[in-house]
Parts: structure tokens; C-alpha cells; sequence
């Protein structure tokens, strides 16, 4: 892949330096689907990611940005119909990691119904987790599990 | 429009019967933008809707999906021309407001650079101002000034 950047988490998935668990969910030409890395709080929860580094959605090219509502859609159907999610977030903040992503959030009947309340949810969960007060581990016998579910449907989805 | 409904947020600002300030300032046959409702704490925060209504991503038909992508680059854009923001946010949660649409919103300089502390700020000032702690009128001129000035580079840009 052209125009990798060294220090870029990003890249550093794109290029296998460090592997989401379960592996790739689904690539085209433009933009690769995997999970999100531990700590996960939300099994399900995938990132949509475009395959150069670039910055900026204002500096997509044509191909990349025909190829991403799509892509929204059919990452957004096969999640919702895994997780049973009453709703699919998508959000691309680009802050922490500016490598251009798209973060895709199942959110299901047990998570609170509200950006506002969901976002300060997980920073409580995320920082008792920094503190090491909660002792929860990675489901990650669930998350290699519904990875395989999700290649499943969004290739059988896309023959 | 078809498919409206009547109690639907979205619905209301596409049928006339809500008007977001400054008007509309895109618009194809399937989605339509314009500037997010007062109370108003980012000016150039604009609302890329769905003109169906329609509450699920997975339920976006081809030309709906096929859209989307090139319209996120192509506000993101000008939005970032505009307002000089350092990145353009793109979150689609459809909580409040279930009527599928992508909040865009420019994170200036002035604002914090993470979106929990983004969410938190905006949390706050919301607070403020629903105590009515907070005597800040809404700057409707210069939201009216950068939607005019929206309008034009979208045109431009297209024709």
C-alpha cells in the first residue's frame, strides 16, 4: 500500500503491524473494514478505514468518495443484523488517529439511547480501566465470533 | 416529498415547516443540507438529511448510498473552506432526531481537539442555556453570512 505513515495507527492496522482481532472483515480498493482494538466495551463495534493516509474528507478522491456511502450502508446492515443493535452509530472524528475513519458503533437495547450519554459511558468505563478498578478482560471469544459473522454476511452479501 | 412524517424533526425542515437559518444550501434528489437549528454554539455545523424518511443506514437504497460519500467530501469541504476549521467531525447517530442524517461539524482551533471533551463542552454549554445560566443570543448574522458563503463554494463546486 503506497503513502503509509510510520507512526500512524492507522497504517499500523492497514500494514499488519498490529492486527485487529479477528482479522479484515472486508476490503475493496479504497477502504478496509476490521474491529476495533482492545479495550473493546461494544463487541461489534468496526471501523471503516480508508486504505491511503490521508487527513481529511475534504481531500477524498473521486473513487474514494463514491465507494464510502455504500460501504456505510452494507458495514451498517451486516453489524445491525449481528448485534441486533436498535441503532448503528457512524462518526469519523479523526482526532486521536487523523487517518481517515469511520467508527461504526452497534447500539444496542442495553446502552444508553444518546450520543451525549453513550460517549460519557464509555469515557467512565474507559477510565476505571486505566485506573485498573474494573477487572474486566476482552471478549475476544466473542469478537473473533461475530468477526466471522460479519465476513460471512457482507461477503455472501456482496456475491 | 413522499414518506414524510408528521412529528419527525427531519420531516419538519424539509417540508418548510421548520426553517433553518440562512435556508437551504444544497440539495440533490436525495439529500439536502442546511445549517443545524438555534440554539447554535458552533456556527458553519451544517446537516446533511435524507429527504425520505427513512431511521436505519441499512435501509439506504443504491442511489441514497451511491450519494452519500461524494456529498460527506464535498461539504466537509467547504465547510473547511469556510470556517478554517483543523478537521471536519461527521457523526450520524439518529437518537433524538431518528430521521437519518450526518451532523458536519467544524472543530476550530478554539475548540477542544477530542470528541469526548467536544461532547462535554457542548454538553455544558447546552446546560447553561436550557438553566438559562447562560445570556448568549444566537449568532444568526454570521451563521447567515457563512451559509450564504456555503452556498456559494457548494454551487461553484458542482457547476
Amino acid at each position: 500500500m503506497m503513502g503509509q505513515i510510520e507512526n500512524c495507527l492507522g497504517c499500523k492496522t492497514l500494514t499488519g503491524r498490529i492486527n485487529p482481532p479477528g482479522g479484515v472483515i472486508y476490503e475493496d480498493d479504497w477502504w478496509l473494514v476490521d474491529h476495533i482494538l482492545p479495550p473493546i466495551f461494544i463487541p461489534g463495534s468496526v471501523v471503516l478505514k480508508l486504505k491511503r493516509h490521508c487527513e481529511h474528507l475534504a481531500a477524498l478522491n473521486r473513487s474514494e468518495a463514491s465507494s464510502l456511502g455504500p460501504n456505510i450502508q452494507s458495514v451498517s446492515q451486516v453489524v445491525q443484523q449481528v448485534t441486533h443493535a436498535e441503532k448503528i452509530h457512524v462518526a469519523s472524528y479523526g482526532e486521536g488517529v487523523k487517518h481517515i475513519h469511520f467508527l461504526i458503533t452497534p447500539r444496542t437495547a442495553d446502552l444508553p439511547a444518546s450520543n451525549i450519554r453513550l460517549t460519557l459511558w464509555l469515557g467512565f468505563r474507559r477510565w476505571l480501566f486505566k485506573l485498573k478498578l474494573s477487572r474486566r478482560e476482552d471478549p475476544l471469544a466473542e469478537v473473533s465470533e461475530l468477526v466471522n459473522q460479519l465476513r460471512f454476511f457482507i461477503t455472501e452479501r456482496n456475491d
